[in-house]
């Protein structure tokens, strides 16, 4: 294991392209590309503009079971699989999310894929990299400051200070900040209330930089965000304390696509970046949707396992951006199987056959779950270097009596050379135009239906429980015109269930909501199942005590 | 005056060349130019660390008399001179601060420069710009969170948690987070303490980078800051919490100065923007010592008038940094001379050449006082159109009593060709080797003498009144080695007393001390004088309610 590179250490010695000749292969001129440094760049809005009327390429969804503590790799197998197409002839772009500043102080840096299927420059993708998160922070706190200054010349609106909805955010883990009151010190500094700070990626206006079409709609669900209730409870928008233009003007620039590149000089949009949970943990439409104009095919991914990311994907992304996704391909791992199966973290170096049988009923449901959205699927078996023959050969024979194959992918190892296979394979369900793609449910579903749908037909919930307050919002909301949005679910990612230790595949559970939210501007309502943290604490002994500049000026402890 | 340009019409209409030529116009290749966009760049720390041993140009201070609402146009002069030393001939370079994004949503955007006489991109200079102040408040708020992390985690170091020194920042005008208490809402989430925010422009960190000579110092000073005391009083470091090497990482980026360009295609340093009365006011001395290396003039700025910010450019940037400024150039104008002669605002129009003779005071003791320092001086009376012949002749009358010269310049409405009188007399006075700079006080001197030297000398004050509790901290800081820092006086920028409304040249006041802060880290005692606000509110109608993109997707609203 000693000749084994860190994933920092084959980043670092990447064989980079000047950005001009990634966006080049793509067909993108020098004047529309915007670089930030050598190594990065972003994609004009004028050039994206005039990309509309041009065929759409095949689009291919990387989604996973559950995540286990084992990993899945999900990240490496989008970016595997992009460089995969590539060498098979393919012209195919990568769209992932952006990485979050505040965590990496906490845990190790989340690096762009791992191994030999990486995205680069790995360091500027884990700091500030082009300041779209940064913008999104100013433009979230600059409502928040509105609002406070709204009410303390006078309150013409009549905004409950109590019913302040809209809070601040930050992108850092500070527990402290989650819950403060604000505005004390006297009468110059306001009407003191309770508020507090969520990380950035909770914050609506992510949600809604990754779901606008472009500057136009981006400002107008900017307008749409509700920030509050007077006491009639009537609500009170974004639009009203006119801090919608300020907002978008904000974001300009992080509208515009990020283009970096892969370890073998492929093309690769890093864009957005929302939660999983509150929100729907996809890169943003404008990349996904500038990638196929531009490419013959992109693979994008969703957050966490397909139960919640890929349904999101499915159910609010592809429906409101009018997407048709050709093919899902589920991430699995024989560690992740034998997890499943009931193996623990330490013992997994053993083989475990039965184990890994055991644990495939959850990469089963997830194969079913899927082609209920109308998409062929097909399963990506991440190899680790532990994987015994007989493990891999059982997770393939289960994936068979599912009308499935599974595909050993070593494209950590290896590269694009490792994927091949399924590239191949995605490239051949994809000119099959056997993808019937449709979403769960129609839009003018009733609302609790909607929720019930998911639970029932994606998490195999006998029943959905709900406070009669619940109830009663979300039929108020439907009378209030926002019946026809689809519903974002904020649940555990390692269960089916709202029990984070019931892994694979459990039946007959209930799904106790607890509390639903509606992002008018995003265009979701959130349904909440159990606790969901949107502000991280750090641990006791924080990865930043470690983080440094060596004497060569490079980044140290990062990763 | 119906064919008078807006400052953002006449910006938008310039001819930018590619960065990469300006850079070009100061030998650094385009490897070493780190693009954002086609018209900004940061300059490499590799080519910064090779231009060591070279020789240095000339140093040019642009400061001016004590700011009136009728504008004086200092920034405007400080670029106007880079361009007129360019025209004559000279490689001039200018070094000029960022502008704050929070204050922009508030009134209109501080444009860099104005009429013919800017700098740009103007749009990106008032927003996100390269994303430095952005890094300085995540730099910032990391440690923050971090000392909340440890007091969390058992508070091992025994901080007093009410006497955490250091806040959070964020760059906005948000009054309602002026004080706050923290870490409510249970155990989770910490011990519910007071806390608050800044404006990031306020922060020590900025005050840091912009002192800072490389990464090892910046991260040797981030170690230094004083984050709070423990019941004894003792105080403890930055560096016992573990966060200078993770902070030093956020602020590799942004400690390499940004290039951008005049409209006359000059290159310019826009880097760094410490406040003016917490902090020393003067762009970073990376940007500084560079441009010195790069060029064989470099115009500067300080903040707010002579009394703060030239004393501070001299006692503060120059005696750390090692700078000897050549020449100072202090910008008054006819208009200003009025107000300070008594005139209001709305009868500035009409001709009024007593009050010219009277207003003259506040700025022939900028004169003396700068020649204190034993720098050359000229005054550059930066020309409005209402000015008339007689009143133009009064302030030039005054100077030459006072042995020093006063130029009309007309940089505003001409650009160069406006200001090329002023430029070769800068010329004459920086190769006459006039200058014998030394700063006002020897760094030995005891704190609270060096407090009275600067109010006795610069604010002609008659005493220093400060309690025992004052005197007693001062002589504290003296005996744990910190008596060897100057004093960065933070007081109201209008008068050189510390009551706002005392123009002119006011004698025999008393400046009283109202507390003294230790910025371990800036290497500096802030010594308060009277109110000073770290965190702006907005106003009833902030500017942000009109900000917003046209149909062309420009911005509008900003200036």
């Amino acid at each position: 294991m000693a000749d084994v590179k860190s994933d920092i250490e084959i980043a670092r010695a990447a064989q980079k392209e000047p950005i001009q000749e990634i966006g080049g292969k793509l067909g993108i001129p020098n004047e529309s590309l915007l670089p930030y440094g050598h190594d990065k760049a972003k994609i004009s809005a004028d050039f994206i503009a005039a990309q509309k009327g041009k065929n759409d390429g095949k689009l291919i969804l990387v989604t996973a079971i559950n995540p286990t503590p084992a990993g899945e790799g999900k990240t490496t197998t989008t970016v595997g699989l992009g460089d995969g197409l590539n060498r098979i002839g393919k012209k195919a772009v990568i769209c992932i999310r952006e990485a979050s500043l505040g965590p990496c102080f906490g845990v190790k840096g989340g690096a762009a894929g791992g191994g030999y299927a990486q995205v680069v420059p790995m360091e500027d993708m884990n700091l500030h990299f082009t300041g779209d998160f940064h913008a999104i922070t100013s433009a979230h706190n600059l409502l928040s400051a509105m609002i406070d200054n709204h009410i303390y010349w006078g309150n013409a609106l009549n905004i409950d200070i109590r019913r302040v909805a809209w809070r601040r955010v930050m992108d850092m883990n500070d527990r402290a900040l989650r819950e403060i009151v604000c505005s004390l010190g006297g009468v110059a500094n306001g009407f003191p209330r309770e508020a507090g700070f969520d990380i950035t990626v909770a914050s609506e206006v992510m949600a809604i930089l990754c779901l606008a079409t472009d500057l136009e709609d981006l400002e107008k669900r900017l307008g749409n965000i509700i920030i509050g209730y007077r006491r009639d409870k009537t609500p009170v928008f974004c639009r009203d304390i006119k801090a919608d233009g300020a907002m978008a003007v904000l974001l300009k620039d992080a509208m515009q696509p990020n283009l970096v590149q892969t370890l073998e000089n492929n093309p690769a949009f890093v864009h957005g970046g929302p939660f999983a949970n509150i929100a729907h943990g996809c890169n943003s439409v404008v990349a996904t949707t500038t990638a196929l104009k531009l490419g013959d095919y992109v693979v994008t991914e969703a957050g966490f396992g397909a139960d919640l990311g890929a349904e999101k994907f499915f159910d609010i992304k592809c429906r409101k951006a009018d997407l048709k996704p050709d093919v899902a391909v589920i991430v699995a791992t024989v560690r992740a199987m034998k997890m499943n199966g009931g193996v623990k973290k330490e013992d997994l170096g053993a083989e475990n056959v039965e184990a890994v049988v055991q644990g495939c009923a959850n990469l089963g449901r997830h194969i079913q779950n899927v082609k209920k959205f109308g998409v062929p699927v097909v399963v990506a078996v991440n190899h680790f270097i532990s994987d015994t023959d007989a493990e891999i050969r059982a997770v393939q024979d289960y994936v068979e009596t599912l009308g499935t194959e599974a595909i050993l992918c070593k494209h950590w190892a290896e590269g694009s050379a490792g994927i091949e296979a399924l590239s191949q394979k995605v490239v051949e369900l994809a000119e099959s135009g056997a993808s019937q793609f449709a979403p769960l449910y129609a839009d003018d579903m009733p609302l609790f239906e909607k929720i019930e749908t998911v639970a029932k037909s994606i998490y195999h919930a006998s029943e959905v429980i709900a406070d009669k307050s619940v109830r009663d919002q979300l039929r108020q909301w439907e009378e209030q015109g926002y019946g026809n949005l689809p519903v974002c679910m904020a649940k555990t990612q390692y269960s089916f269930s709202t029990d984070p230790n019931l892994r694979g595949a459990p039946t007959d559970h209930a799904v106790p909501i607890r509390e639903v939210r509606l992002s008018a501007g995003a265009g979701f309502i959130v349904v909440i199942c159990g606790q969901i943290m949107t502000m991280p604490g750090l641990p006791k002994v924080p990865s930043s005590e470690k983080i440094h500049l060596n004497e060569q000026g490079d980044i140290e402890g990062l990763f």
